[in-house]
């Protein structure tokens, strides 16, 4: 399609959405990506580089020269445009940023550019409407219209006193219903939700979606305004996180996409697949340790991947859950109950697996006593597997410790090394050898 | 403090926002909970249910009158009223509908219930800002006015047809520089993205955070507007979707919570538990059917629980990637491509694990082929288990079944059982017994 008929393709690309259209660039290889880029106004192309998938548009943006970047920014929000210089190359950077000519959006960008990229003052736009709660409602509203001409959306108008601090919020009815006489002082709301500049961006995540918000300004340590953040930067703040937690849960670090490639993907990967490895040298050690009970009790050793796999499956489970609560801020009550309750919980769902293993095992093999000390060292090692994987994760939340890393493959090759032992240990009393 | 300082209370409760006092019930116990429910003015009060825990709540609920709950429903938007009365038993929902005095609130509240929970019918609100095209600017005018104050937050403002049929969208800035006869058909913008009713939930999340909407109108089958979905409610679908499927992979079904009831959480947790008990079984029977190799080689034996492990682990990575690929609408490309690639990566991760095995257990036991033939089967075992993993949710999905239940337990135990099949077999061969 993309042979030269730029008259047909402009109007074609006309009537889709921006969104879309980055889907499609998504999907061609980057000189046709860039070659598009080009031909369509700068208007549309920010918006489409802005939703672009971020290993094509770096490609793309190799392909432009700095002064059609700084062209791209300056019809972007700053927070849109700060994103993206971030992924620029150092040394072009600099470049970029002196290319813009409206030198206002170009100093919003660098102040934006001091701040993490995860905390609030990452995810803001200085792009905002605020007025003088000295003003009177006829100045506000003038000065307001000038203002929104570069904001996209309004969602609040925020009141600030002479030195720029945050004082409240002012109602679009209320404005207009009031003579336009009276001071912003008398008729603004001085209750107003605000996150400071270091805030994280989980933490502004849960006050939004806790208060039903859809933008929530941002102030510095005095309690200047000086940017806000809307909802839809959040959304993807909260789908991130989710992301993250899965992928730890899966034995996965690092945010890796199945499209990257296989060098970013092992080094993903193969650290927790060495500790997987260490665990299970760890178990053919203490397996090891037993070899004694081979010659008589060969059934014990048949049954140690259905132990492990036990161990593995309660820890991940009961981690997960506890993982899961301290997410969304729902965990109450002290960890020594949490710890009786996963207990009795362990306790319960061992005692009606062994049971079956029991009944499966001697129907089986006939041997009772070997059954039976099975199904007694599955209850056990159920047992610890769930309390150390409750107390794993709130132990690493209380040290400040992403409780997530907790949930994969940690747990599974702890729990594996420490059920087989007690597996093995319990066995051997029981069997009296 | 809840002993009958009403005054206070009450006074101290103005201070809060509801979803404070919101979390404050939800750690009294009901009788307290509903006392504070009772005690402050319901404009509040329902926005502080609609807030809380769905398990107290549903308590709180049960203390209250049908006559008392339809006054909170009353102050409620739709689709937080239709929320709630999904959890009131079902002989008290007829009661506490003839109780709304606001006959119009009732029949929508009707109209919402008809709606599974978890379409775009669930999840949208009656509340919302429609004009007829053939108005002009001025009736338009009046009419927003009347209907914006059952309109908690205006997002835009639907043109209709006198069928009632989506048409377009108005924009407030265009409303109100144009002169006041002007025909609302000559300045509506007749482009706007909607959804039917039947639409799921979470196509409905993907579409409104690709296109950054805060607002998404809905259409019944004939296209005629019925309500609208705000952002708010739809960071919840992700939130919740998010959720399930960690709790999917970390072999958890249902949506539970760390508070629920130990009866809850087994049920969630057993059947899993359970499909585990039967791979490890498999397992076992595996290894029996190679009894006659452990007087020779009782090593192969100590290194089962590390060929579970691994197999396992690869497993959980590679589908991991998939489902959250497949989730997030970016895998492109062919099923094939898929699992060369996956190869090629278990193949780089399998022989460097591989290597570092051979060599730890060479030099630990000595015997040069048993730990070749250890190591050659992990390769084997890694490989197999990174194509299981990738294709099973990839087949799942062309088959229309939730992928995330592939990533649990599943995979895990049936990667258990493959895994142990081929290491022995392996080792059978290369040691030639």
């Amino acid at each position: 399609i993309s042979e030269k008929r730029n008259a047909d393709l402009q109007s074609m690309m006309q009537e889709f959405h921006y969104a879309d259209i980055a889907e499609i660039a998504d999907e061609l290889d980057v000189d046709e990506a860039t070659y598009l880029i080009k031909l369509l106004e700068s208007e549309k192309t920010s918006d489409i580089l802005a939703e672009m998938h971020e290993d094509i548009r770096e490609a793309v943006l190799k392909n432009l020269t700095a002064k059609e970047i700084a062209g791209e920014l300056e019809e972007l929000d700053t927070d849109d445009a700060v994103d993206i210089i971030n992924e620029l190359p150092k040394e072009m950077v600099q470049e970029v940023i002196s290319e813009i000519e409206d030198r206002e959006h170009a100093k919003h960008i660098v102040d934006l550019l001091r701040y993490d990229e995860d905390s609030a003052g990452g995810l803001m736009a200085k792009e905002l409407v605020k007025v003088n709660e000295n003003w009177n409602v006829l100045t506000c509203v003038k000065e307001m219209r000038a203002q929104a001409e570069n904001v996209t959306r309004v969602h609040s108008i925020y009141v600030v006193d002479d030195e720029g601090r945050l004082k409240g919020r002012l109602s679009l009815k209320d404005l207009l219903t009031t003579s336009t006489k009276t001071n912003i002082k008398d008729v603004y709301i001085p209750k107003v939700d605000s996150v400071t500049v270091n805030e994280k961006g989980e933490e502004v995540a849960k006050i939004m979606s806790k208060y039903d918000l859809e933008a929530i300004p941002v102030v510095d340590e005095v309690g200047r305004l000086v940017g806000r953040i809307t909802i839809d930067d959040i959304v993807d703040v909260i789908k991130e996180e989710a992301d993250k937690d899965y992928q730890m849960a899966a034995g996965i670090s690092q945010d890796v996409e199945a499209d990257d490639d296989i060098w970013v993907l092992t080094r993903a990967r193969l650290p927790w697949l060495i500790l997987g490895l260490l665990g299970g040298l760890g178990a053919a050690a203490i397996m090891g340790g037993f070899e004694e009970m081979i010659s008589k009790h060969a059934v014990l050793f048949f049954f140690t991947p259905l132990i492990a796999a036990m161990a593995g499956n309660v820890g991940v489970q009961s981690s997960a859950i506890i993982v899961q609560g301290l997410a969304n801020d729902d965990l109450k009550g002290s960890i020594s109950n949490r710890l009786i309750k996963e207990m009795l919980l362990a306790l319960l769902n061992g005692l009606i697996l062994a049971t079956l293993l029991l009944i499966f095992t001697w129907v089986w093999k006939g041997a009772f006593t070997t059954a039976l000390a099975i199904s007694l060292s599955l209850v056990v090692v159920i047992v610890v597997a769930g309390l150390i994987g409750t107390f794993i994760p709130l132990f690493l939340h209380k040290r400040n410790i992403d409780p997530a890393i907790a949930t994969g493959p940690f747990i599974t090759t702890s729990n594996d090394i420490f059920g087989i032992l007690i597996y093995f240990s319990i066995a051997k009393i029981i069997l009296g050898i």
